[in-house]
């Protein structure tokens, strides 16, 4: 059973109570308070050492993307993070310093976007050091970007380059806050995901939850000068590595095919450092399916899955 | 270096912004996000493998510790919990049956408290089952009890029985989210917190905040038949056992003395099967005091306390 089909297992039926908008199975919770004119998006989640970090990576850098892909669901979602909670599971011995400095890349991030570190927690974990946060963030009120808006004929983009992410770039990635909040409040963006997974298996998260197939046109993908180094040690080609590598971070996203071209001049404008591509379009069918020069084929291959 | 020498130095300077009205320190963090009538509270824990159960356990039971304890939290702050989110960080190998089993336990516990689970994350952790709850509740403004509000001639009160929560108690316990409502509904209470360090630590807490001491009445200690047993194995006086056995996440509060009579006989009404216990008084003084046949001495022993 790997991740995926435990999660769905574990949240067929949870408990709901009045204030749930969306519960499981998009990048944030969204809760109703009351407040009259913003939802609440609510997101957990956590780096375990030798799975998204070693004891050799700097630990300021072991805090920036601790927080960093929280902020990076937020993002997701065109929403504004507020405040999060630090859980620390500790082995026995540690370093206070290394701790520190840990907090040092969190509090800095966090002061970069305006968060507030509001408490958290420390206990014991027997082996090995693992960091989860817990962030509350809000979104003007209907304007919360989902995965399941995705609709046929849409146009599917994404920012930066693809691939090879653990050759840095996942310790050290710039959550696209304002980027998403700069498309939500210029465009109707109908689907948004972070890449966390990779973009494959985001790809299929957005068009799972929307009832859609996509297709991708292979030469579109921009592949990261890292996709293409890395790719040789981890032996996959660099399309590959950009569609399956996890933890990329940037921003997925369709909009109505007619939004395309706008869309893309206003960005140059307003972000002319970063990339954004207009890799393929939502299809009525099934699955993910990718146009190159051999023709039109389905991509079967996922990112990143724990448990596999 | 122990877990609240850590957690001083690592909270000493964090990032804030407006929303904060309570940061690291108390029971919950507490948030003002513009709800005219209300103040969000907000709050993790974590249960590990090996330190909080073991695989002896049995699974509902430790998903209702998990939640539990978050929800022991947000009673101590006399709120209302609204919505978790859950981590659960696995072993490469897992039972998906034990695992269903935990969240069948957090779900049981939420419906019976009206908090809707809305969503979480799944990720791998080497060694051990580690469980991590991020909560959600609300407080009207202005009532949310601190830990920093002790006075002066304050009476201390305790709910339930102490020590020996390791017999089972610790896996089973009822969060006292009525029982707190009430308290705050019906009568000033001027600081509380839940036991989940021990009476002495936790109690050390609210003077800590508080800036005045305690002087306990060793004969109005409430002493469960788990202290008396458990304390044989564990070495400790049932007293002791009382004092420092930590999670019996019982509420322990203070009023002005004028209110106790009144509040003992109000609760004798509200909850006759709970016991209620006034135990001391706060003093001008500083740190705990415990006054019993052999007269008053200070009372140096502490609850439990991670990497000791």
């Amino acid at each position: 059973m790997n991740e995926f089909e435990l999660i769905h297992r574990l949240t067929r039926a949870l408990p709901a109570n009045g204030t749930v908008v969306i519960g499981p199975g998009d990048d944030c919770a969204v809760l109703d308070l009351g407040l009259p004119d913003r939802l609440l998006l609510f997101k957990t989640d956590a780096v375990v050492e030798r799975v998204h970090f070693t004891r050799e990576s700097p630990p300021e850098k072991i805090g920036h993307k601790a927080l960093g892909r929280c902020l990076s669901d937020i993002a997701a979602m065109a929403g504004t993070p507020v405040a999060a909670l630090v859980t620390l599971a500790l082995p026995e011995k540690f370093d206070p310093d290394f701790l520190q400095a840990i907090y040092s890349g969190i509090n800095t991030l966090a002061g970069r976007y305006g968060v507030a570190i509001v408490g958290g927690e420390t206990t014991t974990n027997p082996e090995c050091l693992l960091l989860s946060l817990a962030l509350l963030g809000w979104a003007p009120r209907g304007k919360a970007v989902l995965r399941s808006g995705a609709e046929t004929g849409d146009a599917i983009f994404v920012t930066g380059e693809l691939g090879g992410s653990l050759s840095g770039k996942h310790l050290e990635f710039e959550p696209r806050l304002s980027e998403a909040r700069w498309l939500a409040e210029n465009f109707s963006i109908h689907s948004m995901i972070d890449l966390s997974d990779g973009l494959a298996g985001d790809l299929r998260h957005i068009i799972t939850a929307s009832r859609v197939g996509a297709e991708l046109l292979g030469s579109a993908i921009p592949l990261s000068s890292h996709a293409k180094r890395h790719s040789k040690s981890a032996k996959k080609t660099p399309m590959i590595a950009a569609l399956t590598d996890g933890e990329d971070f940037e921003l997925l996203f369709t909009v109505a095919s007619r939004d395309s071209v706008p869309l893309l001049d206003a960005w140059k404008k307003q972000f002319p450092t970063l990339r954004l591509s207009c890799i393929g379009r939502v299809t009525a069918g099934e699955g993910i399916t990718i146009k190159d020069q051999h023709g039109v084929r389905p991509f079967r291959e996922n990112g990143y899955v724990h448990f596999q």
